[in-house]
């Protein structure tokens, strides 16, 4: 910094004359005495200027050669292969030495990469630091001695937050546990520390802050109780690699990433193929409102909306149990808090033998192992989110009671309540909620099914049930009720699915007759339909979204938190 | 069938005259002898007709009457909500009673669900049938008895192939194991036979015909020793569902389903986060040339040709280790046995410590975690595949020897065994396969590693070797080689990796001086290059292509067969 520092010229003090240059401008008399005297002055300046300079460099040079330290800190090449001794984990060393009577004089050596969280000059012979690595983190102490100089103890007090380092020392028990790391009674005594990446000293956004909540509705820009500023979606989103750095972010991906698993444990114990369909589509086959095109080659190409024809394919060929976990993209051009246009589907279908309710008992095992899952194995991940965002504990039924209403019990409900609703209108996301908090009233649970959609709200491939299937009327050829359910968290739909017609006359019936109809000899369709000519059995399935299981669960206030790198129609990452 | 037959009326043989209504034709006055005698003859015809339909439907009342077994055959209505007594698997029937001295009188009784794969009459009092339950396989048969009707006996003998069928019967041992089902030593006796969803009686493509091999190169149209057909590939996509029936079929995509299995597994145990990233996105940050354009509301997008930049991010958020199965995309007209438009990515990306061949032997465990773990829990299916697809077994080396070359010595190789190949020349894919054979012979290995290729072959992102760094001579920027690697199986490339730069100065200035350089302040490339300005840690990783694993393991011939319904240039499913 010196150095700089001595190259800068010095600005000439307010009230003072130009010096020697300006001075010529008085023409060609010759220097006045005060023009001599000015120079004089200037000459004197500088000469003291060059000796400071030359005092300082001799300084720096004697500090450098006497810098005991100078081989135990400072910024390691870019590129190293080394095969030196293992680096070691906090969590491990926490494990193994946290507790112990251990002093510096007597504590183990250890050698680990870690983030450095926060960096403070104490004094001069004095710095506290924070490593981390991911959630853990631990205090270290860069104390000047005989050993350890004050140079070093200058630069582990000056490293920016986030940068990357190399850290050796002595692990020692702390005078009274440190309350702001993971590890609270064990810290480090810095022997060697170097840098691995400077992060850039100003970021845009800071760690601890977005460590905190968004803005509740209509609350921007404000600050936190505890002092820290709550820093807005947007903002977050504009930086979302520094975001995800946070704490929060890493526990709410751990959760999506345990939904995930749970989800595939529990179907793979029962006999489901994990499976893989195509996401870019020759037809945009479930309704072209909402699919995004492709430029594929000289045609055109869609988006998958979901896996559905190609799950039930599956089926038709004899695979009896099939689950997939994909992407799936909707062109929906909805700026709410719970729409994305690219999101990841929990899809599964499967064969049954006598009634479609063995596939809504199986659905509702899954979601109450998810759950109960997620409490068991990510509570303190739960539980840190949930002391970001408050939300009541999610409410569980016990196993096999699960509330599954009809939808006209639901409709009741609604009525009984006070709400206006048509026998066969599909619910709004308001009745949605009202419903939840009723059920949630009534049964006690956060989660519930709804059973048995009219007919006419939900696609032309749903199963008619047996009641309407007996009272068809063909002037009428929608009315009635189908095999079809939603399950709701917390008021909201996470998935929706149903029995799906497995003939391919009665699927080209209502094809023809749905409200939305489409062609079956559309070319995209027809091997879709085309496939329930070879025998295919009886099935039900449904589609998850993972996102929305992961915002009931935690509470989120947006379905954007619930995922790394979101997309809505004004963000494509 | 008789009933139909006798509304088709009779064409007149050739030589007699037309009847009645042609005779009109005559003019006024009135009919000729012969006519009337003619009319007399129809009538009497007509009159033979008429008691015969009329005897035919008295015997089928009879019959019908008569029909001992009419309650327990025929077509079950679409929908049933039945809770009857649960339905069992033949897998789980065969463990328990095959063997065993069983026979009708004593066996036990059985009720399951099943595919027709194949039914005959063999007389009109018996028929034999083959149930299947996805790979496995059972004889049924049915005999006519007091208790069991010979219509029934017919309705089972003419099920169409593939047709989903209720059975109820006794098990017993049969007189000799069966050799063409997978069950040998137990049959079943049918006792009722309900039609759940009858097949169409043509179908496109014959199910026994998809279990065979597709047609060599130059071998259209053949049939094989046993007389089957060998069906393209073009009329198996072209009827995939009805392909995919095969167990040939089941086999792979239980292979592909385990690759992805022992890939997460493998890698959840050493810690790393499974997370998601977007497919679609808001710049075609890798190289625009092969890159899907989506319709994205009023602006453009693009779909991933890899999670490359999302997974970096991520450790530059402090992830330390992440994994994730998604899509691609690859807008590549190329239609060769080994390209496909969307294909199936197995990603991982790790900070490491010291070394970047700390994540070069992560790699090679994983991989030999995959092969391992499919030779021993996918031995059926692998067997299966290889019995149509004859491959020699995969030549896997022992832990810790996988053969792990530098670039400059698989040169030094193939220039031994007379190829011209130049120093920093990237290889091409005849090359690729002859160094696979040079290492094969040499290291008895069909898996193995080429290290520290060119740096100019190898993307903007890829790290120089320490020695090229050294080297940099500003007027030769790309010169020297880098630290990134290859695996290859059976002499093909399925995974591509290296250690990634991570300090954004540096990158920017590969980004400009690379031969496919690129403007580091291009909007949507900002935000990955600004995540090195956060201290991310020195990290390496690599992707595979799963559908080439599946594709190497076995030796298919073409990748299309690796996956259930693949894309190319000239087939969006």
């Amino acid at each position: 910094m010196s150095e700089q520092q001595q190259e800068i010229p010095e600005r000439p003090k307010e009230g003072e004359q130009p010096a020697a240059g300006a001075a010529a401008g008085e023409g060609e008399k010759g220097p006045s005495k005060s023009a001599l005297k000015k120079a004089a002055k200037e000459k004197e300046k500088a000469e003291k200027r060059a000796r400071l300079a030359a005092e300082e460099a001799a300084r720096k040079k004697a500090d450098e050669a006497n810098d005991v330290s100078k081989e135990d800190y400072g910024e390691l090449p870019m590129v190293r292969e080394q095969t030196g001794p293992k680096y070691e984990q906090l969590v491990e060393l926490a494990t193994e030495h946290e507790g112990k009577d251990i002093t510096q004089a007597n504590g183990p050596k250890a050698v680990f990469r870690a983030t450095v969280l926060n960096a403070r000059n104490q004094s001069a012979k004095l710095s506290f630091l924070t490593f981390a690595q991911q959630e853990h983190s631990i205090q270290a102490v860069v104390a000047g001695s005989d050993t350890l100089s004050k140079q070093m103890v200058k630069f582990a007090g000056s490293i920016p937050t986030l940068s990357e380092v190399l850290v050796h020392g002595v692990l020692a028990k702390p005078f009274e546990p440190v309350k702001s790391t993971t590890v609270q009674n064990l810290e480090v005594h810095v022997t060697k520390l170097y840098l691995l990446n400077k992060a850039d000293s100003q970021l845009p956004l800071q760690v601890a802050d977005a460590e905190g909540r968004i803005p509740a509705e209509g609350e921007d820009n404000a600050v936190s109780n505890d002092g820290k500023a709550i820093v807005s979606l947007d903002t977050r989103l504009n930086n979302r690699t520094l975001d995800l750095t946070a704490n929060l972010n890493h526990s709410i991906l751990k959760i999506r990433s345990g939904v995930k698993k749970l989800f595939r444990e529990f179907l793979e114990e029962r006999g489901f193929l994990d499976v893989d369909v195509p996401e870019m589509l020759g037809a945009a086959t479930e309704g072209g409102a909402s699919v995004f095109e492709v430029k594929y080659f000289d045609k055109k190409g869609y988006l998958a909306q979901s896996p559905q024809f190609y799950k039930q394919r599956l089926i038709a060929a004899r695979f009896e149990k099939v689950m997939m976990i994909g992407h799936v993209f909707r062109s929906e051009n909805s700026n709410t808090n719970r729409h994305l246009t690219e999101f990841v589907g929990l899809d599964l279908e499967m064969a049954f033998n006598q009634h479609y309710h063995e596939v809504v008992s199986l659905l509702e095992n899954l979601f109450l192992y998810i759950f109960n899952g997620l409490n068991e194995r990510y509570k303190k991940e739960t539980e840190h989110v949930r002391t970001v965002y408050h939300v009541e504990p999610f409410k569980l039924p016990e196993a096999g009671k699960v509330p599954r209403l009809e939808f006209k019990e639901g409709i009741q409900m609604l009525r009984d309540a006070g709400e206006e609703v048509g026998d066969f209108d599909d619910l709004s996301t308001p009745q949605e909620k009202k419903l939840g908090a009723l059920v949630l009233e009534k049964y006690n649970s956060d989660f519930y099914v709804l059973d048995k959609y009219p007919l006419e709200v939900r696609p032309w491939y749903t199963m008619p049930t047996v009641e309407t299937q007996a009272a068809y009327d063909p002037k009428n050829p929608n009315a009635g009720y189908s095999n079809s359910y939603d399950f709701f968290m917390r008021g909201q739909e996470i998935m929706s699915g149903a029995q799906r017609i497995h003939k391919a006359e009665f699927l080209e019936q209502r094809m023809k007759e749905h409200p939305n109809a489409v062609d079956p000899k559309h070319q995209g369709i027809a091997p879709y339909v085309d496939a329930f000519r070879q025998g295919c059995p009886p099935h039900a399935g449904g589609g998850i979204g993972l996102e929305r299981i992961v915002m009931l669960w935690l509470g989120l206030p947006n379905v954007r938190l619930a995922t790394a790198f979101p997309s809505d129609p004004r963000r494509l990452p």
